[in-house]
C-alpha cells in the first residue's frame, strides 16, 4: 500500500466556473486514489511522511485532449502559411521523418518531459501512420509517467509521395499495432486523420476495428470552411461532415472530435446527441484562421467539451497557455458575436483542461474521492504583490501568468513524476 | 573609446516584412554606436575581444511602448472583469500604492529586471500621478540599463478618492518633476491619463508644459466603444475624439496614443497628418474585450504603429508574447473582416517591435550603421528539429515559441546589460 500526502492551499475545479479552496489543506491517495481531502489531517495519517509545499498552490493537473506528436519538431513553424501550405511544407515532410526509429525515440523522450515540465498528465495524441513509432511514443509517454490514449494515424488518400499507406497496409498495420499495445497507462484509440484522408473502405474497417476491440476514436470535424467543401465534394451522400464518421460507426460517446470550428446547430445537435467529445483548440485556429468555436453556446447546450494544444497547429505545449488561449478565443467570439454570447472566466476554462475531461477517464470532477491523484504544485512567492492575495486571486494570476517555471511538482495518479530543483 | 563585438547569426529587420540575415556575422559598435554589421570582421577591430555566441541567434532587442509601470504588481489578475470594474476593483487600489516610495523601489527594481530579462531595452510608459515614485521608477529602469520615456500620470477628475489631484496639484506636480528629471536615458513625458480623467484646464496646462519643456507626449485613444460614447459626452464641442487632445496641443508627431482600436477613416487620416503614433496593444485589447485595431489598414495607409505590452491589461512583458498576439489579433482581424484583409506575418510583427520605433528615437530601422547596438542574444540549441533549419525558420520558431529562458544576452547602447548564466 502507498500513501501520498500533499499539503498546501488546495485548489479543485469541483463544478464548472467555480473552484473549491481548501487553505492549507491536505490531499491524501493510498495506491493512486485520492481518499481524503481537507484542512485537518484525519489521525490515521499523522503517522505518514507529508510532501509539505508550504503557501504554494497544488491544483489538478491538466489534460491536453487533442495534440499530433510528430508534429513536435515544428513548434511554432511556418504560422504564416495558409493550411494547405502549410501541411505540404511542414507538417507532411516533418511527419515522415518518424520511419527513422531512433528519430522517433529521441524525439519522443524530449516531448515526454516537456508534456511534464507544463503539467500535462493525461492525454489524447495523434501519432504518425508509423506503427513503430507509435510504439515508441506510447512507451516514453508511459515511462515519462502520463496516462492516456495514444492513436497511430490512418491515411490512405490526400496524403504525400512519402506519406500515406495503402488501404491494406493501413488495415494491417493497424490491427498488428493494436495486438502489439501493452502498456499500462497508455492505450491504443482508432484514428482516422479525417475524411479526406481515409477511403471510404479504410472508414469502414476502422469502424470494426474500434468495435471489436472495444477502443475509442479521435478525428478531426468542421476545422474550417474549405475543408467542409472538399468533404461535401468527397461525400456527396452525406448531408453533413459528421454524418462520414457517423455512417461507419465511428461517432459515438467514446469519440474525441477536434475543433468543431464550423459546426452549424444540426452538427452541434448530432456531436450531443451521440454524445461525441468536441476538443477545443483555441490557439490551432486562431493561428491557422480557422475561427472561433461557439464553446460557451456548446456548453450551454450540453455538449461535453475538452481542450487540445494541438500542436503544431498550436504554438504551445503548456495548457495554461491553452486555457489562456481559450479565454482569449471565447472573447473573440463574443466581439464576432457583436456582444450578445458570454466568455469564458478562468475558472470555467480551467474547468475544461481538468475535470471536463476526467469524465472521459470515468471519473468525477474535481479532486473527487476515489479519483486518481493527479496534481501540479505551483510556487508563485517570487511574483510581486500590492496586497495580501486571496488564493483564488492566486490562482487566476498563475494560470493567467503561465509561467512553466512556476510549476515545482508534478504527481500522476499519486506518483511525484516531476520536481523541479 | 569602448569597442563591443557580437558575433553569431545576425537578423536585421531593416524592411517591414523582410529580415536581414549574417550568418555567423558580425556586429560592431563604439561607444555604443554601430560601426560595422557583415560576415568579416575589419582587420582594424581583429584585435579587440569578442563576445562570441556561435550558433546563436542575435536579434534586435525590443521597444515596449506602451505600458503601466504601477500595474506590474496585478499582472494577469482580474481578466474576468469589464473595464470599468477592472479599474475599480485593482487598477486604481493597486495605483494607489505608490505614494509608499519603498514599495515603489521595491516593485520597480523587480519590473526593471523582468523587463531586461525579456530582451526588453528601450520604453514609453506610464508611471502613476506620484512624482517621488515616478522619479524611483526612471532611476530604477536607468540603473538596469533601459533607454526611453516615463510620465507621471495626470488625473484630475474620474480618478478614486485615493487617486486623484486637483488641477493646481497635478500642474504643480507636473512642473516639479519635469525639473528633478536629471536621466541620461531615461526622459521625461506628459501623460494626460486621457481625456476623461483630465478637465479641460489641465489638458491646456500640459500642452503649455509640454511644449515649453519640448517634452513627447503619450496618452490614450479610442480603445474601446464605452469609452467613446463618454469622451463624446464630455466633449459635446469636438466631433471626434483625438480632437480632445489636438485642441490643446498634445496631438503631433511627439505624441504617442496608445490602442485607436475604433479610430474610423477620419480619425485614422488625423493620426496620419499629425504624424501621431499608434501603439497597438493587441493582448491587452483581447484580454478586455476592446476589439482588433485595423493594423494592417493602418500601415497600408502610412499610419506610424508601434506595439506596446499595455500591462497590466495586457497579461506579459515579453514582447515576444506581444508580437504573437500582435499576429493572432490581425488574424482575429481577418476573420471580422471575412478574409479581406491581410494578417501580420512574423517579420511584419517583429518590425513594429524593433525597427519601427526606432525612428520615435531617431533611429533608422534594422541594426542601421549610426544606430545605438540594443540586441538580445537568443541560444535555440535546446529546440529538436526534423531537418537542418535556415536561419529564418529559426528565427520564426524563436519568435512564436518564446521562450524567457532562451533569451542569453541582452546589449542596451553596446553594454551587456544582462548575462544568463
Amino acid at each position: 500500500m502507498k500513501e501520498t500526502i500533499l499539503h498546501g492551499n488546495i485548489i479543485s475545479a469541483d463544478e464548472y466556473g467555480k473552484i473549491t479552496i481548501y487553505e492549507s489543506g491536505y490531499i491524501v491517495a493510498i495506491d493512486g486514489h485520492i481518499t481524503f481531502i481537507g484542512k485537518v489531517l484525519p489521525r490515521e495519517c499523522q503517522a505518514v511522511s507529508v510532501d509539505d509545499y508550504g503557501d504554494a498552490l497544488i491544483m489538478q493537473s491538466l489534460a491536453d485532449m487533442h495534440l499530433h506528436a510528430p508534429q513536435y519538431p515544428m513548434l511554432g513553424m511556418g504560422m504564416d502559411l495558409p493550411l494547405l501550405e502549410w501541411l505540404n511544407t511542414y507538417t507532411f515532410p516533418t511527419e515522415s521523418h518518424f520511419k527513422d526509429n531512433d528519430f522517433a525515440r529521441k524525439t519522443y523522450h524530449q516531448f515526454a518531459h516537456e508534456l511534464v515540465e507544463n503539467g500535462t498528465t493525461k492525454v489524447c495524441m495523434f501519432s504518425s501512420l508509423h506503427r513503430e513509432a507509435t510504439l515508441i511514443l506510447m512507451e516514453e509517454l508511459e515511462k515519462a509517467g502520463l496516462v492516456g490514449y495514444v492513436g497511430k494515424v490512418n491515411m490512405d488518400r490526400n496524403g504525400s509521395p512519402d506519406l500515406q499507406e495503402t488501404t491494406q497496409e493501413s488495415i494491417t498495420e493497424t490491427i498488428k499495432w493494436v495486438k502489439e499495445c501493452h502498456f499500462e497507462h497508455i492505450k491504443p484509440i482508432i484514428t482516422p486523420r479525417f475524411t479526406p484522408s481515409c477511403t471510404d473502405e479504410l472508414m469502414q474497417a476502422l469502424g470494426q476495428i474500434a468495435q471489436e476491440y472495444h477502443l475509442p476514436i479521435q478525428s478531426h470535424l468542421s476545422e474550417n470552411l474549405s475543408e467542409l467543401a472538399w468533404v461535401k465534394a468527397l461525400h456527396p451522400d452525406c448531408e453533413q461532415y459528421w454524418q462520414t464518421y457517423q455512417k461507419y460507426g465511428l461517432f459515438n460517446s467514446r469519440t474525441l472530435m477536434a475543433h468543431c470550428v464550423w459546426s452549424d446547430e444540426k452538427e452541434r445537435q448530432a456531436l450531443k446527441d451521440s454524445g461525441v467529445w468536441v476538443v477545443h483548440c483555441a490557439s490551432s485556429n486562431e493561428n491557422l484562421i480557422s475561427g472561433y468555436a461557439p464553446v460557451h453556446k456548446m456548453r450551454e447546450e450540453g455538449l461535453k467539451v475538452v481542450l487540445g494544444s494541438d500542436i503544431a497547429g498550436g504554438d504551445h505545449l503548456s495548457m495554461f497557455d491553452n486555457i489562456a488561449a481559450t479565454i482569449r478565443a471565447s472573447k473573440a467570439r463574443r466581439i464576432i458575436d457583436r456582444w450578445k454570447t458570454d466568455f469564458l472566466t478562468v475558472s470555467e476554462a480551467f474547468y475544461l483542461a481538468t475535470s471536463a475531461p476526467n469524465e472521459f477517464f470515468n471519473e468525477k470532477p474535481g479532486f473527487a474521492l476515489g479519483n486518481k491523484l493527479h496534481a501540479l504544485v505551483i510556487d508563485d512567492s517570487e511574483l510581486i504583490a500590492a496586497t495580501k492575495m486571496t488564493i483564488e486571486e492566486r490562482f487566476e494570476r498563475c494560470v493567467y501568468r503561465r509561467q512553466k517555471n512556476a510549476i515545482k511538482a508534478v504527481y500522476s495518479e499519486g506518483n511525484l513524476i516531476f520536481n523541479r530543483k
